[in-house]
């Protein structure tokens, strides 16, 4: 959470002016993401996000992600929706980077995640790979399986300054997962970093998905364990059926869920903590960028410990 | 600029729900201020800025700030009012630390000095010594001049790590600062830190002035300098003159300068100076916290040099 980026007022105007928004009555940098910088501005006609893109985003990605936020805002997904200035542009440039207006979403981030929040979640990940169905545009998933080992590449072989062994467990974790990553389940548009800093809530009802940064083409149901993951865990690291389940039916009462991706929900929420824990373990080693704090590895080793001693899809209230 | 605790969305519910001010609709935490976490709340009758102090700032110095703002802004000074809730409290506790909702200013820094900037800041800051001058609560001022030996006790025997000779020549300075300081000219409520950054303007005009946790009781005329050091220097360090005559001259449209007061805007401005080089030598050694990255001390260092140099407040574009 950081504003990397600072904006003059001048260029600010200058930039605006381009939209027919009126005149800027306000213009705030907010904590919101870690990738970029982004700043509230309200003008006389709305309250706008700006967000310039940091040097962690590949500009090529760039009308992916904004493209398919249009896409799914379109389809109802409560996306944010870029604003295009008068000569139609939404990819745009302030202070040399490559910067987008896109729309405020009101609605605030749960702290504390009750069951409610996880089955209207679970509605609005399904509404998303609905409306995302039909989006034609692709993009691989750059943090799927085949690049963890990459990933870990540096940070691996000093993992045991952690924990005496993680280097050794996450390796041999990494050749389970390499070995039996599941074949020939649906793929399709996912977010894949759905957090809850990433969801807005308003009155109890999914208000706003946000952060389309990672977002890909991979498994349709790796991204229901991604989710399951930042959701579903205590702080404690204990596991919360209740939640899993919750988030589960939200899901399946808008989009059906194949006895296929049941049965591999297990390895694949293993692969999702495995995702998380190798940027954190690079991260934490590497010092992110000095601005950001890095975040704990270890809980996400936990939570990949709990799902390989997971049975079956029942351990996480499936049926 | 920092974000440093975080607030939960049911904590600000709860604290909200104290204020009845309609339903929360977003809490984002803002890039404000570097002493305190800052977050601007939009509920459903309008914005809101929500502070939560910090160790920096004495608790027992919060009632002085907050009443001061009502204060100035019953005098027609556009400073935040703190929002009373429905005890009537408007020091509050939020996650453990003190807090306090204050109303939204709209505007912009301007982060490009124009003379126009420089002339609306001079009457502004006329207006706020007039608004003050009936303002019943007094607090010293902990940064004036005989604060600056101590701020620098750690860092002066390491400032030639910055340039050679520089302890030496700031103990001078000091020395010089401590014998001259003028006496005899009229006290009252200054901002103490009427930086840039801590004003908005919307329309040419001054829409805002924020962050009155340096206020304190100290010499007027010394609030004028320290806007003369903050605000008619170039990125350079070139001292501009013409934004000093009309930073003054706004200035005495409002309220009257003594010829005292002209005659000791030198030194004023030397002591200036050396408070904020003061506390960025200190923060340079001492890393401030980690989050925020020290500003350069030597940018002080030039400005002093600059007035050591001058013959007379006509060097400031006065008469």
């Amino acid at each position: 959470m950081a504003v990397y980026t600072d904006v003059g007022d001048e260029e600010l105007e200058a930039f605006m002016a381009d939209y027919g928004l009126g005149e800027i009555l306000t213009c705030k940098g907010i904590a919101e993401g870690v990738e970029n910088s982004n700043f509230l501005v309200t003008t006389t006609e709305g309250h706008f996000i700006l967000t310039l893109y940091e040097k962690r985003v590949n500009v090529d990605d760039l009308p992916f992600f904004l493209d398919l936020m249009s896409h799914l805002a379109a389809g109802g997904v409560p996306s944010p929706v870029p604003v295009a200035d008068r000569a139609g542009r939404v990819l745009r440039e302030l202070n040399g980077r490559p910067a987008a207006l896109i729309s405020f979403l009101a609605g605030m981030s749960p702290k504390r995640i009750q069951p409610e929040h996880c089955a209207e979640l679970g509605a609005g990940l399904a509404f998303l790979h609905l409306a995302g169905a039909d989006f034609p545009k692709t993009r691989p998933n750059g943090l799927g399986v085949s690049s963890w080992r990459g990933v870990l590449e540096t940070a691996l072989p000093r993992a045991d300054e952690l924990m005496p062994g993680l280097s050794g467990e996450v390796e041999a974790e990494l050749d389970f997962l390499e070995a039996n990553w599941p074949r020939g389940l649906s793929g399709g548009v996912i977010h894949a970093d759905l957090f809850p800093d990433n969801a807005f809530f308003l009155g109890g009802r999914l208000s706003g998905v946000i952060d389309f940064y990672f977002a890909c083409n991979d498994l349709i149901a790796y991204d229901i364990a991604v989710c399951m993951n930042a959701w579903c865990f205590e702080a404690d690291t204990a596991f919360n059926a209740t939640k899993a389940r919750r988030l589960l039916t939200g899901y399946r009462n808008i989009r059906n869920v194949e006895s296929e991706e049941l049965e591999a929900m297990p390895i694949l929420n293993r692969g999702a903590a495995m995702r998380f824990l190798a940027t954190r373990l690079h991260d934490w080693f590497h010092g992110a960028d000095g601005f950001v704090t890095p975040k704990n590895p270890m809980e996400y080793w936990e939570k990949l410990k709990f799902h390989r001693r997971v049975k079956g899809p029942g351990a996480y209230g499936l049926d």
